[in-house]
């Protein structure tokens, strides 16, 4: 059983999904930030509530400033964890820290999910300690959004480094909780899942990939999902899967890769139409498709890493995000929330384990699970 | 000892270090668009001269077009490796085949070094059966050329996918190859090597990537590069560093994902700027500067996957390059080939094997081995 379901009775849980629990602490770019992205996210949102943890002295200003103090709830924590501290330091922190009380409010249910800027290792420790795993989940993931030719403009990927390993069960664990994740959060009512190697013929690739690769087709159609096999780094921006499981030490060097050359291309294309008075020209004229480019491929548009296998949802938010990133990573939090996310994917693991429990001549007529997960 | 220490005496070896085997089947696009990359890169080397392999009925028209009959030999060959033949198979095809032949020049000592736009996979099972591996090494790696922001415009990276898996030895390897490499290639005296890893930490990573860490670190001095630590996906292309270190499955889904996001990014500018009169006009006024980018960041000109750590040097030109890309494979080939590049690259191996079987008090006095390498 979910601690959701032991903690609560059904009437908090509904007037939870309402509200946010947002740690406005630990960003790089401090908490008037992320209160001014709070304050975007509630102007867009009539309905949505938020508690904000942090030095209340601190917090109290920012957030009259922007008079969305009717909406908004302060928990005092007087301490911060820092973008150096090691995971442990951090937990050892422990209860006075903005990020500590943060997850509290979800683990009480007086929150639905929770979103924080802070340190990503500190946050996957805490969170995996306070919220505890979902049962038969044995490696939480970080599932990141990766721009791609899909209509929606995104692909999922899982996991972009909460581990530095995973093996076949984990992997498979991985492709239920990322379709889970893309029906949820991208509208994908049946998701293409694809397994990241080096080559997409069977033979390829280590021994936990081949095995994974069965497991996973095994599971696609009560997991309701449809499976494409192996694909290589070059798919991931492809239009031909929309989930991409993968090892957090693969997929947090394919994100890195990937946002680096993006990185490098701009900077070189800036450079390029710099280089004389013609293309200068040239990109004023061009410059509104330019800035639709930017726009559409644009870090603080995909904002919000989703930790994936708790037994709430935690949203991290890039450090780095401005208000808008921030906003950003709010509206995924308050849809995911708004749904019952955490529960739905509770639910689609749990099923999954019990199939494999009975055998796989339960496998095809897995249709119950259906019913849990939209 | 290597083969070419064997089998040739010292006047054949600098003869044939003027001449370069070519595989002229395999390729995507046949071999009139090799022949005709042969003649570019004749026409900009007096002095090199070229041996070719494949159907001697299909390769002397081509030949004689282009009028380079008298730099160049053809060996006769009948039969060719396709693409989709597993490694397995296209050796057990053999010697009829122009892979194997090529690779053979190179065994005998009549060329330099083989190029070859075949299969990867079959070329380096049949280059590692036939010219054996070099003592010392374990894995043979793949080097490829990373566009990056330092001067020479480009950073290695190895291994591109030779293997899948990488011990802390291995590593350590392709450091030492890695270096050899960048100063053979890139004329780069003192090469930075940065092992890849999900942080910058020295607690960060696998556990071998630790051990590796530090036999890098103690190999840095005799091995004439310095060591830079741990570097993430981002710093690919970063002017920190000049050669990346990091096992084979890892660098193929980071190379295949930087080349992957790379042309997202030009379909969508395409795309952008084709979006309205204003902008076509923009990018007419801009096409000078644009078409320099695309120059720059131009997969053809960092054509050619080098192999390592064999005892003569193969290089794998992409299998799609047009007659550009295999003159650049060609170029890249023939100045390894001049500069004796294998037999610098077994004395570092083997002086860093000796070293290390010294002991540790040997370590600081090693620079007997400058003399071996550039």
């Amino acid at each position: 059983m979910t601690s959701a379901q032991t903690d609560t009775d059904p009437a908090q849980v509904n007037a939870a999904s309402h509200v946010l629990s947002v740690d406005a602490m630990g960003g790089d770019k401090g908490p008037a930030t992320v209160v001014a992205g709070l304050s975007k996210f509630l102007g867009k949102n009539p309905d949505a509530k938020v508690i904000v943890h942090g030095p209340e002295a601190e917090l109290k200003p920012l957030i009259s400033k922007h008079n969305i103090g009717d909406r908004v709830t302060i928990h005092d924590a007087a301490d911060v964890v820092k973008m150096t501290d090691k995971p442990k330091v951090a937990f050892r922190k422990g209860a006075t820290t903005s990020m500590w009380s943060a997850i509290e409010a979800v683990r009480s249910g007086a929150a639905s999910v929770c979103v924080s800027c802070g340190n990503t290792g500190a946050l996957m420790l805490m969170s995996t300690i306070r919220l505890r795993k979902t049962d038969g989940v044995n490696r939480p993931a970080i599932a990141c959004l990766w721009p791609s030719r899909n209509p929606s403009g995104f692909n999922v990927m899982l996991d972009a480094g909460a581990d530095i390993s995973a093996d076949q069960d984990d992997l498979l664990t991985y492709a239920l909780m990322g379709a889970s994740y893309a029906r949820n959060g991208l509208d994908i009512d049946r998701p293409r899942v694809g397994l990241l190697n080096v080559g997409t013929e069977d033979h390829k690739g280590r021994a936990e990939l081949k095995v994974a690769n069965e497991l996973i087709a095994n599971a696609a159609d009560s997991g309701d999902f449809d499976y494409v096999g192996f694909i290589e780094g070059g798919d991931l921006p492809s239009d031909k899967i929309d989930v991409i499981v993968t090892d957090g030490f693969t997929g947090n060097v394919a994100l890195k890769t990937g946002e680096g050359t993006a990185s490098l291309i701009s900077e070189l294309l800036r450079s390029a139409l710099l280089r004389n008075p013609l293309s200068i020209l040239g990109a004023l004229l061009a410059r509104g498709s330019l800035r639709r480019l930017r726009k559409r491929i644009d870090p603080r548009r995909v904002n919000g890493g989703v930790f994936l296998g708790l037994n709430q949802t935690v949203i991290k938010s890039h450090g780095s995000a401005d208000a808008t990133g921030v906003a950003a990573a709010l509206h995924l939090a308050y849809r995911l929330g708004q749904g019952g996310f955490s529960d739905k994917l509770a639910a689609r693991v749990a099923s999954a384990a019990s199939l494999a429990q009975d055998g796989p001549q339960h496998i095809e007529t897995g249709s119950l699970s259906t019913n849990t997960d939209k």
